[in-house]
């Protein structure tokens, strides 16, 4: 592992600018570009009000396809509520990064998630445009809300697909279905921080479970993943949640972790860097224990799983694959680091 | 001493706003407001560009003293220089908070100190409103670049008189001087991190010696300092910097600390919030030790130094008396908090 830049402060998402130059977020309320050369550059300008505190802060971020050109981004974070109140929700802006890595213009908020509420607890989130230019971002359940989840009248443990100006796009499932959000696409989630396409385009993104059970879903439009009715996991100290681990008009995960390894960021790797026998690996952070899960998909199902760097114990929160092909980690700690994952020699 | 605030990312100083809230800033480059039972308000919109890195971010804040009225603040921070290199400066920037403590308004960088250089070491700064509206800045020398203070060409090592709007005023001492510029108000310091009006009006200021040798002065225009001619200290690891501890033309210090202290932060105690007996004392903080200094000063000379909070290890960043007669301290770390000193009972 080579760590391309240190004193981060609780990085949260690594995205790629041309010239080998890197986005990075800080939780804390920080965007920054990184040189090629891992020189940190100044805190960007622009960025709106942040409610950082507990789990929210500036979260993911992402490039457009057509940054090279139009050099637009979108980023996710904790936006604060009426003055006075400690209400909050998950909110994504757009913003152009000026030619001079300086700052933010045109910043414009497209999306706040429904309801704010006084939390400071899963947020989500994670930001993926599809092909189309639609973006799909993963949001929490805040928590102490999880009950929201089954409701299509909030944004809470939902996926929802919105376009690059914040509107529901007009295949959405629920458009046209009374009192639900036009912009759900999918529901019954409990609190997800990475998502991603598989090469095929479809979305692929994970949630934390309780107390174990942590899942992988391709999330469908219109479909329930079934949180908090069903899991494979309990609550915090024990105690079941729900009515089980399966239910009729509930999704099954793809693959869950019991007990819960913390997922944060997700990749495919489609590089040729790592040798043939990754290529096509799906790559999933861990914070609780520090790893970098690789797991072999074929069929549906996770054929094999490794834990990658068994002497790290840095929380990794997000992973990605760079345009160079290599994959690149950033670690959560008031010293955190992005690092790129060295080939074995 | 009571914790009135938690989870603060680096403080760096705390400034008194109606109603019992505060205004902190975070050295990574966030500033927010603290309500007055604790709760951490959002970071502020509309901060600009900050090179956070080494000593670097963003560092002092003071509100006008027509605040109530004119919501303007002052704020100093390691500026960026031109792209593509790692140059910098401390600069002030007057702002306006907005009636919802949410955003800085019509932000405006009044000073910037001159050379922009490339380190991330000896920004300074405090800042200090004087009773006829100009500021006293307190800079660093850059620590490469201790000669520049000894030096009338440049803002390193200097303390700068400047107006509101940024100008120098016709009155400072080397306006008139070819080659001076003229904004300075006294020269040949070091890094100053604490400055504050004594109860007649004076400006006190203190900087950190090299190894050992941290100074209190109070400025008069146009002296000279002495750094690094003249110091109490020795290079780090040893060996004797500049001409000794005296000379003709440069000014001795009020008090001098060896070892160093690494001082931060300085108020004069008006209260009786803390008996007769402390009333009029200077309170300073220290990074090295995490003690606060409480001196008694008469006659030009510190008469007594007592030396507070024996089981605190935490680094004090700032120290100021808030408009409840309370002191209030800030403690330098990732998770850092804002203090009040409890009167002994």
């Amino acid at each position: 592992m080579a760590s391309v830049a240190t004193g981060l402060v609780n990085p949260w998402a690594v995205a790629f600018l041309p010239e080998g130059r890197f986005l990075v977020t800080e939780r804390p309320g920080r965007m920054r570009v990184i040189e090629a050369n891992g020189q940190l550059g100044p805190a960007l300008a622009g960025l709106p009000s942040i409610a950082a505190g507990g789990q929210g802060g500036l979260l993911d971020v992402v490039t457009d396809a057509d940054f090279a050109r139009n050099r637009r981004i979108f980023f996710c974070y904790s936006e604060p509520g009426a003055a006075g109140t400690s209400d909050n929700s998950t909110a994504v802006a757009r913003a152009t990064l000026a030619p001079d890595n300086r700052s933010l213009q045109d910043v414009k908020v497209i999306f706040s998630q429904k309801p704010k509420v006084a939390s400071n607890l899963h947020f989500g989130c994670r930001i993926v445009q599809a092909p189309d230019g639609n973006l799909f971002l993963a949001l929490g359940e805040r928590y102490h809300r999880k009950d929201d989840a089954q409701k299509l009248d909030n944004h809470h443990g939902k996926i929802v697909r919105i376009t690059a100006d914040g509107a529901a796009p007009a295949d959405n499932p629920f458009r046209e279905r009374a009192g639900a959000l036009p912009e759900i696409w999918s529901y019954g989630h409990r609190n997800a921080q990475g998502a991603t396409l598989a090469p095929d385009g479809k979305l692929w993104m994970h949630e934390h479970g309780p107390q174990g059970g942590d899942e992988i879903n391709l999330p469908q439009p219109g479909r329930n993943y079934g949180w908090p009715v069903i899991t494979y996991g309990e609550n915090y100290g024990g105690g079941k949640v729900g009515e089980g681990t399966a239910k009729a008009g509930m999704e099954q995960p793809l693959h869950y972790w019991v007990p819960s390894i913390a997922p944060s960021g997700m990749a495919f790797l489609t590089s040729d860097r790592y040798g043939a026998a990754w290529r096509g690996s799906l790559f999933v952070g861990s914070l609780k224990f520090g790893k970098l899960h690789r797991l072999e998909v074929a069929g549906g199902k996770v054929q094999r799983e490794e834990k990658l760097l068994p002497n790290n114990n840095e929380r990794i929160r997000d992973v990605r694959q760079g345009p160079d092909g290599f994959l690149y980690l950033v670690t959560d700690s008031p010293q955190g680091r992005l690092l790129r994952l060295a080939p074995a020699s």
